[in-house]
């Protein structure tokens, strides 16, 4: 006999939840329990009514079914409500200077062939020529070899090579290069342009309805590992961009703007520097 | 310029919602705006892992490709979760002695033809053969003529007609009275029986791993309607039934539970009896 036998309004919670079996593995019961406390909350706060539950179970629906191979609208449901960015923050809090997390976004590929320092990424030719460098150090300073980065972005239109197969060379703008003793990096690629998230779908009526604009400010790619440090998974933004302080899935933080300085006078026309610090993982870092 | 230019962990919930644009539908931005602050809320509070969201985002996208014209996965969701059963409670807020709701269900079939009062509504011949009566009056007691009465069940295997095309007659087991003055109404059915919601999905398997049944206990449902009264929908539920604690969509309040009488001597095996009162709508009670 469980101790809420009988649904009502002001025992709503308790009573789907005195259900959850004993079996129930306890890290599923304890989340199910409080996302069934938040979302009857926030029923109850706002008096949703019955029309407004079904339109959310259209959304929902809809949601599920815009989804496919190369679409996946429920990430950008919790991009666009900034679920991913929090996500993230909560997973990969580190302590100053670390360089800071953001969305890892949905175009990564994995596979992509490791190149010399200084390798030209953009294998189109168009665009603005840019010249990405830097140097990765841990939290004292001191340069690091051995450090994979992995870095990606856009083409002079707005799309990731994925997003036009036949169209774009495989792999461009995409590269994978491994720090020396100096810890340095560099290599040539495009500055990337802002872009809207795809907007055609049930996300992109939302965020229409609400007043929001689709746009992501422009941004390269790093994802840089080494063994005994938290992965970076993060952006660097271009200074000045229009759509840097409404970033349609709020992945811009402070720490992540880079200048990228006009350069004269050569094939490149852009650089920019930007230096990376790694954090141990938890279980190296002294007690 | 937003006050939230960059997203914080701190000020997530805030940086999300300082975007909804002026000309956003003011109830659809205080929908939108809590569904971000108790979402966020959840999300801080289990510590939502990358893996989890991984899954979640899983989740939620099977249970919208579960989706087509004869089955409706994310009404499911919301059933188990207490979710449906909320939104009708708070939309349908009663003083006693008026009949208290109960979910509508996925199985209301309009433009069922109506019968004469004391008509049997199942056409297989099937099952135990049940008498259902009782009187509609209003707040007093007073009967009321000229109510509309739609019932419908399940039949013997537990399977509503539309969920056996072919199989069952159409319209099997579903009925329309209209009362006369005494306010009275009587037909035969069948004694409902309990069954599963359909378990073959995603919310089955989360069911599964809640260590939770799918069973809903035996019930007729009746949707009781009159012009000047609030539309009653509803279920009686059948008394002693072994999940009458336990019912997968919550739907079982104390004043539904009905009794269900042996009878003997006759073709009719057993009879309910069950008394509606209506409540007038706001609009027509006295100031």
């Amino acid at each position: 006999m469980t101790a809420f036998p009988f649904f009502t309004e002001d025992a709503s919670v308790n009573a789907v939840n005195a259900r959850i079996g004993a079996g129930c593995d306890p890290r599923l019961a304890l989340v199910m329990a409080r996302l069934v406390h938040h979302l009857h909350a926030f029923v109850k706060d706002v008096g949703l009514t019955q029309d407004e539950w079904g339109l959310a179970i259209d959304f929902l629906t809809c949601t599920g079914q815009m989804c496919d191979a190369n679409r996946q609208e429920y990430i950008l449901l919790s991009d666009v409500l900034g679920v991913s960015m929090l996500v993230d923050a909560i997973n990969n809090r580190r302590p100053a200077p670390a360089t800071e997390n953001t969305v890892l976004g949905p175009f990564h590929v994995d596979g992509v062939a490791e190149m010399p320092m200084g390798s030209n990424i953009c294998k189109d030719g168009a665009a603005e020529p840019c010249l990405f460098e830097g140097t990765v150090t841990d939290l004292q300073g001191t340069p690091l070899d051995g450090v994979r980065i992995d870095v990606w972005s856009d083409n002079e239109e707005g799309f990731y090579d994925v997003q036009q197969p036949g169209l774009q060379p495989e792999h461009n703008n995409r590269g994978v290069f491994v720090t020396g003793p100096d810890g340095r990096y560099w290599f040539q690629g495009i500055k990337p342009v802002s872009y809207p998230i795809p907007d055609d779908g049930p996300v992109g009526q939302l965020l229409g309805r609400l007043g929001r604009h689709p746009y992501r400010p422009a941004h390269m790619h790093f994802m840089i590992r080494r063994d005994g440090y938290d992965a970076i998974i993060t952006h660097t933004f271009v200074a000045g961009d229009d759509y840097l302080t409404s970033d349609a899935v709020f992945g811009v933080k402070q720490s992540l703007v880079a200048g990228f300085d006009p350069v004269t006078g050569g094939a490149v026309k852009w650089r920019s520097r930007f230096d990376f610090v790694m954090n141990p993982v938890a279980s190296e870092v002294p007690a």
